[in-house]
């Protein structure tokens, strides 16, 4: 079975978000001033190859603890989509 | 009103993702051969204040043009909910 994650990787809620800050300050100079808060995380899709959606699943979750998430400043949430 | 954006930022399905395909090899170099395909993108969250939806809808398009995405190189989606 074939299926598509899609991971969204975040900073934590109780870190600082320098990018975020500069991206919040960078949209008031342009006049975006109803803007706020925005905190810049990453988004990753991959394909999972597995013999069932439970396979996928733990395979989804050692790439993110091993590779694609560090945990100390990030939290991740995915969603697994059947293809 | 208040609102959550959600916006999604990745690379033009088009296009080579470079990122993309060293994460792949070394989740390959992991044992993690049942993954792949990997593309990676931006995934950004912002609050509005905006005086309807629709205004809301205008203002985070507008961040994502003026700022956000290069869209030569990007595509992106989002998603608003009232907060």
């Amino acid at each position: 079975m074939k299926f598509t994650a899609q991971i969204t990787v975040m900073p934590l809620k109780e870190l600082l978000d320098p990018q975020g800050k500069a991206v919040t300050e960078s949209l008031h100079k342009l006049g975006l001033s109803g803007l706020d808060n925005v905190r810049v995380g990453k988004h990753i899709t991959l394909q999972v190859e597995a013999a069932s959606e439970a396979e996928a699943k733990a395979n989804t979750e050692e790439a993110c603890k091993k590779l694609l998430v560090n945990a100390v400043m990030e939290s991740y949430e995915y969603t697994l989509t059947a293809i």
